[in-house]
């Protein structure tokens, strides 16, 4: 009987090879603006990592440059059916939950939600756009929102380091 | 310029009170059925905690009792609008997001999905109902589902203890 789960020492599931670059722990800082708030800047962290099957664990979390408190998370799980398509499941503590698909090229991605759903408590968010570009060490991202009545627009842009290997 | 984040060590958000029950790391065993598939069981870990802010984070994962792989996880966001109202929002690595809404009596909750969405390569989930019962350091769990043209009908119930406090 096994009461505990064994150490996962397996192998990448061969359907994630196309993003195995994500692979890791980040870290770096970014920049949030939107046209209905102040701009700010924040410090994040990002991590990908796996258990040998078919999906990465994804969590983020970011904190304010000023004073080290939380600002946002999400966290979910990455997908990858076919080579060169990605699925993506998020939950936000806003009260939302995505689901987002797209492409990857190489070690850049591109994800669009197909759904975007809140809780009756929350924030209406119409629609978000991913893009994420690798090159080595160094993950870019921007992603651009359509909510509380505006049209997509720039909400977030970071620049994150690998701190942790895959 | 705070590089990292803060360590948290802030007290329990005030609309969170009706659900500190909750907080800790739970472990435990489960058993699965469904009119599709042969009945097993599994050893489960669910951790909910806070940063301070107005949702505990959450995380489950279960496994294999015969060889500790790992099964199933979700993770996601537990929140708490009003006194006795619950929302939560879940993504699981099948490739659905959830969104459930309910009531919290005491140290018992029942939660309803109001949407289950999934990617295009996900099998089909068309609810899921949840009711979670607490009595000091044991949490016990029954999960319904309807899915693949099933009806409403128990999928897992399981029972963990307190093994790290809040």
């Amino acid at each position: 009987m096994h009461l505990v789960p064994k150490t996962v020492t397996s192998a990448l599931h061969a359907d994630l090879a196309p993003l195995a670059f994500l692979l890791g722990r980040w870290a770096g800082e970014g920049e949030g603006e939107y046209p209905t708030i102040e701009s700010f800047r924040y410090g994040e962290e990002v991590t990908f990592s796996h258990v040998g099957k078919a999906f990465l664990a994804y969590a983020q979390r970011s904190w304010s440059l000023e004073d080290g408190q939380p600002l946002h998370a999400e966290t979910g799980y990455w997908r990858c059916p076919s080579p060169e398509r990605v699925e993506v499941v998020l939950a936000h503590p806003t009260g939302h939950v995505e689901l987002a698909e797209g492409s990857v090229t190489g070690t850049a991605l591109t994800l669009s939600s197909s759904s975007v759903a809140g809780t009756r408590s929350a924030k209406r968010v119409d629609e978000l756009v991913r893009h994420v570009d690798v090159a080595g060490a160094r993950l870019s991202y921007e992603l651009r929102m359509a909510a509380v009545s505006q049209p997509l627009a720039v909400h977030l842009r970071g620049l994150l380091r690998r701190v942790a290997g895959p």
